[in-house]
């Protein structure tokens, strides 16, 4: 029996703490016949938490930085609340699944981001060194769903907060260079890439490179969607299959695809 | 090679929150030669984090009861931080681990107590229906510590607060039932089982059932430690090989053992 493909899916918060959003998006997972690895973020969630325990997040020149109190919200309501209800959920359905941060069988490891020239530091933040796509292939042998939160480790005993749409596009790398064919699917707000902020009818269909380029000097690509882009085109490059940026009812073959 | 025989220890949320205790804990497990469960509850980090989001802990007739956001803090707190936490410093001591929930793997099932005959609702607290052992076996068959904790589901999409004593003792029991000869160390803060709670040099180094009955009788045993001394002889009825209380110095072979 050939185990086919693996369809690597990347939700946000908003997804994730939208009850109508969430069973779309685990409806769909439920169904889809082939592997699945699922990774998401926080969102909105943990900065209520944070003002509602009292503290604001924290801010240096417009961005986010992760101080300890920040960790720990993030680590409880990423790979504790969000984490357990999508495994609780997803399961429900028939799709047994596992819930895993980076550091549960040391499967993301990662160092944090150094303090920047301008001597930013921002904090417990983590960047990607490697992904133990093994213990993702043990489990998928147990019958099971991982489900990965934006939380990773150093390997020395800290844990990290980590973008997520690098964790997506990191696990799909790691696994397509195991000869695994790789989809990536980035859910956005948005039903695709589109020309016009403003007009989901301009969604493009497709997007090359070099039009990505241009989009981007000409500044009609909006400023949110670029990491996202940059990373889905590393993930292309590096031998996932294929990439796609669209809305939760897109998964697994609507939405943009990268070219 | 002999697979030799599994340590299930279970600690509750003052040893995993005080940072000694923790190192103490880890350390100790980090260099035992065996197979290692740790099961750990959450403690009094859920209370104060509620409490600083606003709401005190539901109590009915002096029992605590678990509301909606009563469970949202603690799979926040136990199945988040405290869990991860505990994944990301024990794996550092080169012992990597995975932490897990009753609803990851469907490791743990359970059902929503029912409301008493006196119409005491407890919320959202699960009684364990099940565990699925061979999920454990299989963690470490891949070479890792499964840290679980005290948060079950019901198959249906719902997490649920369990007892942590309970757990222990559950998956102590279904992995004796699999022919594995299992030892359980039940963490307290006293070095074992008193016959005067304020004399810590009145510890048991034994205590056989009957002689518990009478102690229970008389009222010499903490009311605190019949749950723990009552999970503790079940495990030991259904085939559990070695049961143990007392405190973290206490593991794998201290403490009090049960007869």
């Amino acid at each position: 029996m050939s185990k086919g493909g693996i369809l690597v899916v990347k939700v946000g918060g908003r997804v994730v703490e939208d009850s109508e959003a969430r069973s779309t998006l685990l409806d769909l997972l439920a169904s889809y016949k082939g592997r699945v690895v699922l990774v998401h973020g926080g969102g909105s969630l943990a900065s209520e938490i944070s003002r509602n325990l009292g503290f604001e997040p924290t801010m240096i020149e417009g961005r986010r930085v992760t101080g300890a109190d920040d960790l720990r919200v993030a680590v409880m309501v990423y790979a504790g609340w969000l984490n357990k209800v999508l495994v609780a959920e997803l399961s429900a359905r028939g799709r047994t699944s596992i819930g895993l941060s980076g550091a549960d069988g040391d499967l993301i490891r990662a160092h944090k981001r150094p303090i920047t020239s301008k001597g930013i530091d921002f904090g417990y933040v983590g960047d990607v060194d490697a992904v133990n796509e093994g213990l993702l292939q043990r489990l998928f042998e147990a019958g099971l769903t991982p489900i990965v939160c934006a939380i990773t480790h150093d390997g020395n005993g800290q844990l990290l907060n980590t973008n997520a749409d690098t964790i997506a596009s990191e696990v799909a790398i790691s696994l397509a260079k195991k000869g695994e064919q790789v989809q990536l699917f980035n859910c956005l707000d948005k039903p695709g890439v589109l020309l016009d902020a403003e007009d989901d009818e301009s969604q493009l269909s497709e997007l090359s490179i070099s039009q990505y380029q241009e989009l981007k000097q000409s500044g009609a690509i909006y400023q949110g969607m670029i990491p996202k882009l940059d990373t889905g085109y590393k993930a292309l490059e590096q031998g996932v299959e294929q990439v796609r940026l669209g809305n939760v009812k897109g998964i697994p073959s609507g939405g943009t695809l990268l070219k």
